[in-house]
């Protein structure tokens, strides 16, 4: 019996725990709650009790598994040190350190975004890729940058901030950010449905989504699909912008493959054609091989980045 | 006696040769021309022929040498297999089994502008920091990104293409590449030449630019620091494109450093300030401290890169 690694994913509500091989294959996954009181005490305590009681029920010794990955919702440092994890009403402590107390194995924490890109270039959409850049498209725009297999983090943990490029000198409205112009102004599901906005009410013609009782990504998409004009000229806007932006990038990383994932992304393939599209106006011709797909993980790209960072002995990544 | 490193960079004219200790130190720096005819055939030899005449020089046994790091005008794979390089009407090869058979050592050999960066980020500009990108400043806009001490080379060797970001959709002039709009359009030597022919065109206003025989970007600089008001301003446009344009690559990549080379940051520390007060404007806050320094090397960034290779053990970066 070849090894096994525990991949954790801790978010605001459930944590997500994954049993893997070495080689990658998820063999169960189940959650617990996240227990945020007295300041998110319980948190690593509950973890550690949860892994001991799957191991008895595997009948896996310690010897048995090569480690535990941990990722968390907020910057981890290269001494792996979580720094401040406000939706767990954590401060700053060494998680290994912690952990160990609770369990006696190697633990590998690292930041929730960069563990999840890690598992999509690793399991995900990415599979078989070294060279990849994974981009969220969710209520704002993440991105998780994978040189060499590894995570690019930067050197203030602020690699992959590619939301926050700047496309538009034009903008007045601000990015959370407080910047103005940011790709995740327009690139995101609260930028598609800000760019919806913006047309339907600069514009008088008929459209399926001025009947929507809320206008969101989906409501765009679906319209689009169905021949809406107004939607599709807000989703070419939208491919517009994040062609150009991913185009500045590639410019920048030369990656073998983007990986589009997010709550926009489930619109499917006509997001990757509206970027690809738009892509190979901007791109310099060295990464104009670079290919597209979509993230397949869904919610679990957690627990694969977690495992990995165990198995590339990588911490804080 | 520590060991001793050759550092090797192939240029059109001449080749540049370095004798380095294995701690980085140039002990002795010396060219060869570079002999064209017969497709290039000569170029090896001729090198293999002076480090020869070098080591007996200087009583070096092979084994007292690490190794030869070569740095050529063109692409190099992960297999150290040159591409093609037309300046010296080489075609594809692999660079290490053909010089061994004319020198008895380990043989590393990277492209010419990741080499230059390469050295830069080690011994220049950026000594000292290990996520760093080189910015260099010529005829066009070249980049070299440095993560964790090691050049990003990218998928297909296109990593740090960042004269070719798209920074303007207005642009209606075309860039050497093809496409309008990239950032070495404005910001490289030819580029500010070109905005201040534009700048004079369209403005009646004196300027002692208008009496310089030749429009380049020292007569700018050299304007704009005496005082000239439309040479102020295409400083200032540089300075716009630039800093925004190096803010988006901050974003992506959260170096600690850029370091600035060629022939347009001779003009000194007015480059990085113009460049500096941009940035701040345009990068995510996560960015906001990586700092920026002039680089050093000058003409031998590309030995320290190619004897640097050696020392990384790393091939075809």
């Amino acid at each position: 019996m070849g090894k096994k690694v525990f991949g954790v994913d801790i978010g605001g509500t459930t944590v997500k725990m994954g049993l893997f091989t070495a080689e990658g294959e998820l063999l169960d996954k189940w959650e617990i709650t996240t227990r945020k009181e007295d300041n998110g005490a319980h948190i690593l305590p509950d973890i550690a009790a949860s892994i001991k009681e799957r191991m008895d029920k595997e009948g896996l010794t310690f010897g048995d598994v090569e480690g535990l990955g941990i990722s968390v919702p907020g910057p981890v440092d290269d001494e792996g040190v979580v720094h401040k994890c406000v939706n767990l009403g954590w401060g700053q402590f060494d998680i290994d350190e912690e952990m160990k107390k609770h369990i006696d194995l190697p633990v590998f924490a690292g930041n929730d975004a960069n563990a999840a890109a890690l598992g999509e270039a690793w399991r995900g959409g990415g599979k078989g890729c070294i060279n990849v850049v994974v981009v969220t498209l969710g209520t704002g725009v993440g991105g998780g940058i994978i040189v060499n297999g590894k995570i690019l983090s930067g050197s203030h943990g602020s690699g992959g901030e590619i939301g926050h490029i700047h496309m538009n000198d034009n903008e007045t409205e601000q990015c959370g950010c407080g910047k103005c112009g940011c790709l995740e102004q327009y690139a995101s599901a609260t930028g598609i449905a800000r760019l919806a906005k913006r047309k339907l009410d600069a514009d008088d013609r008929p459209s399926s989504m001025r009947d929507a009782r809320s206008l969101n990504a989906k409501v765009v998409f679906d319209a689009a699909k169905a021949g809406d004009e107004l939607a599709i000229e807000v989703t070419e806007e939208f491919g517009e912008i994040l062609g150009k932006g991913l185009a500045n990038v590639a410019d920048v990383i030369n990656p073998e493959l983007f990986v589009i994932g997010g709550g926009v992304s489930k619109a499917g393939q006509i997001v990757i054609d509206l970027i690809k599209k738009n892509y190979k106006k901007y791109v310099f011709h060295g990464s104009r091989g670079t290919d597209f797909a979509l993230a397949t993980l869904g919610n679990d790209a957690g627990i694969y980045g977690s495992a990995k960072l165990v198995l590339d002995g990588v911490k804080n990544s």
